[in-house]
């Protein structure tokens, strides 16, 4: 089924993002892997190459178009190339929004063209040990120490963690409880008092770092409030959509690349004297997966118009991202399984995906938190 | 996620088949289901309300519009009333096109009219107690008798068996085995030699009548040849993508409305002091149900709009038929748990649904021959 | 994989049963069916045939054994033969251990040689029309009048509704809430104020009668008090493991045998020129269905010798329940599918096995409240 | 469910494996885990500890039990460890067999002293590039020069292909095609013209070395035939049956641990104000998960039973392993996602049973050939 949300502008642009990832990752990601991060140069190519920054206005560097799709487009073509760990797509959807959305114009000033240009590198932290799908939980604090904060605390599992030179906190900046009094402090690199812990090991996604972060009596000037103070947890729920449909996004398409691969892996591969497509039994595996890849597609795609548009609730972002990562899920389970031994080894693309995808369904929300949030929502 | 294909005059002709299921369907329906079959009565009323037809040019009687959407609105409105065993949808989608489409000026002069005033109720009959996913296996057989064919064997499982008035028999004109030498011929109520079996017992879709038909010598005029001769086999495959699409409809919109009808009663329903809404099973019960049926809207919308446009494939027909129809049955299982032993109980629709959707899967090709469609076509 | 746990003895039994069934319920049962009961007749053929109170002592004229294996057998044949509407199974092990376990002397005298006899027909209410799987709702009330109570309220879903002779009434004894204050009451035809309502209309258990009480200003004397008084919900705890198992042994029994009719079916129906067995997918679809039986088959077999030892706890009983249940109704649901069109037919057992089973999941305890309490142990 | 196949020696057995993997095991997994190999000295440990060659007769050194129920043991515990990068499972109830089944025995005086010792470590090589489930495809042929066979070829996936010493190499010895022709041969370390490739990277199983193997005119002498010329088919025949078994008892036995770890976990950690367990999504998980598990070990130990009395066949040996390692892997990935993203961290337990865990249901047979052998044999 042909998809109909993109034009030709969209087009010429995946064009340059998949010449991008063919000259500046596709040939130096397994050495990234093995070295657990991306270098900054690559994060300067990518700026150079205008890939981010896509919805900053041109002024201060950015593509100027809020135009979600080309985010979509990007999205799509990284996690086809196995390519997760340069974290552009959190970069731009994830964190830009918030400055774009909630910086003054002092701070557009300061951030916007290092964001743009892959000078500086961004994270949002969110996450502590004790305060995952709880976001309520969170125990990080800021002192109002007049012309400055004073942030204690820690976070963990954050994604560019050590590559980061800004930092989204979220931080609790009155003593009272709960989702009210949370506020956004952005941290930069060389505050004293701000430590990285170690990169994380984790089973896959293995060139984007991820790590612990420490707060130890850091003086966050006040200049580094981002948005409304004790208006944290709204911009985040602001903010969560675009994050999930990002997700969903590379769901469907991790998911539409796994089966590509093994369609013609299965045509490919003989046993018994025939190729494995002759066999029924994964004639029926092809045919369900493919089934259930286009039916998602047309449900992701009629979502991403909606989300350019400005029209998607929170209901249905949750559904795409719960969904779409699910389904990659299963699919890179059943991918990996047609690809019978060669399907457990690291350098097959299937068995990079199973590992690199199953963290899907927990970041940015669990599959359980998106089924909370739609019941909730539908039983009100 | 509102549904963006349909306009005013669509909406305007859905009120029309609701006002009809209201008055002239509903009220009825449990009487019907005892007998076992509807009244000729109600066909008429059909007709009379415009309901029969709809892709018939206009100078025969029929609502002159090939616009598929249509006959969309109506599968939605007939499945949401529960009221399938009123088999319009077969009338209209999948015999109407062998007659619009194959039918000389004659035939359509002479069946046409009454097709579209009810007078005449239509059948078709593929099926034989030895043939059904296989059709190739067909054994009803027709012999050149010069001015007539000479009609002999049996079919099985025919929606509309008792009732009919002209059958359109898929029979084979000439012994050379194989998809190849079947032909389509058209057998009428009263032909010498025609008669019909019993009315078969169902576990659901009780109002339907289907029956066993069988062919003694039957004398069929060459009059009476529908299509081209021995070209049989093309003419079921062209016209099976709409007999998929008229049954997936059904299928997704059975799903939604058993949805409906289940959020609203476990908002209602009390257990341990308070509505089974505020368990979290429920909600997650609800959440994927709910996702699954916006997820597969998204997809049959996109069918639909394409098979309007003529544009829609067999391999995407056979996807939207087995993806829709079983969701419905794991969504009717899943509600029907959740009404307790009230969803045992046949005077509740979540009940009925349950059996009468059983056979959505088997009919119109089978969930595995879907499979093996789509597959062989990736694959190939 | 041979079964271990009967002995000669069982299997002597066994024997019993099936010539019992062939003799004096299989060629009777549809018309029961039609009927929507079972006569008298057949109940006290039963208990000739030594088929009642298996465990009822041999002075009341039961057969005296607490050995549950016997009752396993009787279940096991009883659902082979598509027979459960004559409810011999709940009479004995779901009844029987109120009557055995808690009568009084005078009681026993009273009741078990008719129980034993056929003479007098069970059943047990609990559940209320606002009072499912939370039986701590029931409202159901009986208040002392000196030397009787005085019985308020109604009941629903009742097994043997209209058949029964003697009712074990669960009922509230004294104002106070929650699962105190329960008491069982025997409630006995021709009580004056006990009145019936219809025999409910269900998609399945056709020849099971299933019914509402009702009960206005019931007399019910003093002596007719069962167990403690406010004791009531410590022996409806005590009576449901064997409730359980009694569910679970038919439908692990239920299961095999749908499997046995399939495996027939698929190597003797042709489609594409050879038997269907010949096709890899149904191939796949009887070995995971062998697959699942021989594995829930190990653990019944063990689950129904602990119960028999007096060993089986109310964790397990409550897994085998619902697995056992849940397993039930998906190879139901895909033997169906594997018999196309004839599956949908409610004079192939396969059909009927469909659409009687369907129940299972839910009376006897949800599947949602054996996981409940699955949980809650685990957890704790 | 106390589990009821193992006598009080088995217990002590079981102690003594713990003591063995807590002292030489454990303490150095990680680092052999980055090493990719464990070292020598460990198989000599472990034979010191006399856990090889469990079922070797005595006056070869070896343990002198055929009572399986110890091998199930010792896999058991290495299962629990997450030590099966030390393959002596593989060792002693893959391998072994080959060895005290057909071994002349001039050959069990050469090898199986060094077996028990930890001194000769074993592999066995069945699969090639080309063929894996399909063994009738293996290329690696034998030609007859008088006093020894002339090998070439190559194979691929060997575990402990590089450590091993003595490798059972499956090999065509006449160039008729088929399952008729095979034989096996012992290359052993050193043999000119035999070389090893690299130690393949796989997505887990870190430890465990796994190599290509290369066979360039390597000569075998006459004496280094295991069993009947031309009958390897057949000898493998009869060993895959403990194969299988010994991978199934690792399944049960990871899911087990798995849902052990789990259930603690989610007792432990909170959220929203209360520990996990306190949700009811999270009970019925681990309501679903214990019951699947208590299900199948009910059956695996009629398995084991069965194994150590000799009676165990083809079919249940197959349904053992792909129903365990399936369970093994919905629980793996059940059990991460409980975890949050702790599950992904290669540090947790669960993250590293799901991807150790995942090669389960492909190598010993697929899933897929598994219910090939079970539906072929059941549909015949
Ligand atoms: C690779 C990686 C990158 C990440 N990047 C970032 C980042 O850049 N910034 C950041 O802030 N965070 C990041 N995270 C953290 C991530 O968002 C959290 O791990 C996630 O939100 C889950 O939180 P948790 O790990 O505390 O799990 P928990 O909240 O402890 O959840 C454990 C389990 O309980 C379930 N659960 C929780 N609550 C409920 C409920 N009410 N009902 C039912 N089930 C429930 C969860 O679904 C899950 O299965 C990252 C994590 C990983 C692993
Ligand atoms: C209520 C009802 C109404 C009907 N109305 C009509 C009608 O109006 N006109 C008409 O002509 N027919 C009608 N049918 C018949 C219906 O189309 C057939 O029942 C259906 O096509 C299946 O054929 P079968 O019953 O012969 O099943 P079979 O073809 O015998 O199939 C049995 C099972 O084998 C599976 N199977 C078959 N081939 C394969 C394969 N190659 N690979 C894997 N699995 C396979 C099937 O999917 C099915 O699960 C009706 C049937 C019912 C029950
Ligand atoms: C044919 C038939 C025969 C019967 N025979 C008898 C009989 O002889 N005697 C008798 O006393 N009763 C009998 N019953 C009643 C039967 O036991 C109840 O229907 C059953 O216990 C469920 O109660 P309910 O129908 O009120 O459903 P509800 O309790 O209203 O449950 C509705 C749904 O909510 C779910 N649910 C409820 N609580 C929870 C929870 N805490 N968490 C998650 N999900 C939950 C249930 O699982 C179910 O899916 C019979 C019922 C039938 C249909
Ligand atoms: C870590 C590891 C260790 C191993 N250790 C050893 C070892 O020590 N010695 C050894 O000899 N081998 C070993 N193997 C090889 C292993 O046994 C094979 O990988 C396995 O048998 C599958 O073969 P394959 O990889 O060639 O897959 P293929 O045979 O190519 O199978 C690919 C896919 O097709 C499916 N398929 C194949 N045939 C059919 C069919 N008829 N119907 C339906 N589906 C089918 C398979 O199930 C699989 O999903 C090991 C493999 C791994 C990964």
């Amino acid at each position: 089924m042909k998809r109909q949300i993109f034009t030709a502008d969209h087009e010429a642009f995946r064009g340059t993002v998949r010449t991008f990832l063919a000259k500046e990752v596709t040939p130096h990601y397994a050495r990234w892997e093995r070295d657990g991060i991306v270098p900054r140069e690559a994060w300067r190519a990518a700026g150079r190459q205008g890939l981010l920054g896509l919805a900053v206005p041109e002024e201060y560097g950015g593509g100027g178009t809020t135009d979600f799709r080309y985010s979509a487009v990007l999205t799509e073509e990284f996690t086809r190339a196995g390519a997760a760990g340069l974290a552009v797509g959190l970069h731009n959807d994830i964190i830009g929004p918030y400055l774009t959305g909630l910086a003054t114009e002092e701070q557009k000033r300061r951030w916007l063209p290092g964001f743009c240009t892959g000078e500086i590198i961004t994270a949002i932290a969110m996450t502590e040990p004790g305060a995952g799908s709880d976001l309520q939980g969170i125990r990080t604090a800021a002192e109002d120490r007049g012309d400055h904060w004073l942030l204690n605390g820690s976070k963990t599992f954050i994604s560019n963690g050590i590559l980061a030179d800004l930092v989204v906190v979220v931080a609790r900046t009155t003593p009272e409880g709960g989702a009210k009094g949370l506020s956004l402090l952005v941290v930069e690199r060389g505050m004293a008092g701000f430590e990285r812990g170690r990169n994380l090991d984790k089973i896959g996604q293995k060139a984007q770092d991820t790590a612990e972060l420490f707060f130890h009596d850091v003086r966050v000037p006040k200049e580094n409030l981002l948005g409304e103070l004790h208006g944290g947890f709204a911009h985040l729920m602001t903010n969560l959509a675009q994050e999930r449909m990002n997700i969903a996004v590379a769901g469907i398409a991790a998911a539409e690349h796994l089966l590509e691969i093994t369609t013609a892996y299965v045509k490919e591969r003989e046993a018994f004297g025939r190729p494995l497509a002759k066999l029924q039994h994964i004639r029926f595996e092809i045919a369900e997966m493919a089934t259930e890849c286009a039916v998602t597609r047309a449900f992701l795609d009629r979502c991403i118009t909606d989300h350019a548009a400005g029209t998607l609730d929170a209901v249905h972002a949750s559904m795409a991202k719960w969904w779409a990562t699910e389904l990659q899920k299963r699919v890179a389970d059943r991918c990996l399984q047609l690809h019978g031994g060669y399907g457990y080894m690291s350098e097959y693309p299937v068995a990079k995906a199973f590992t690199d995808g199953r963290i899907q369904t927990i970041y940015g929300g669990t599959t359980e938190i998106m089924k909370e949030i739609i019941g909730r929502s539908l039983l009100s």
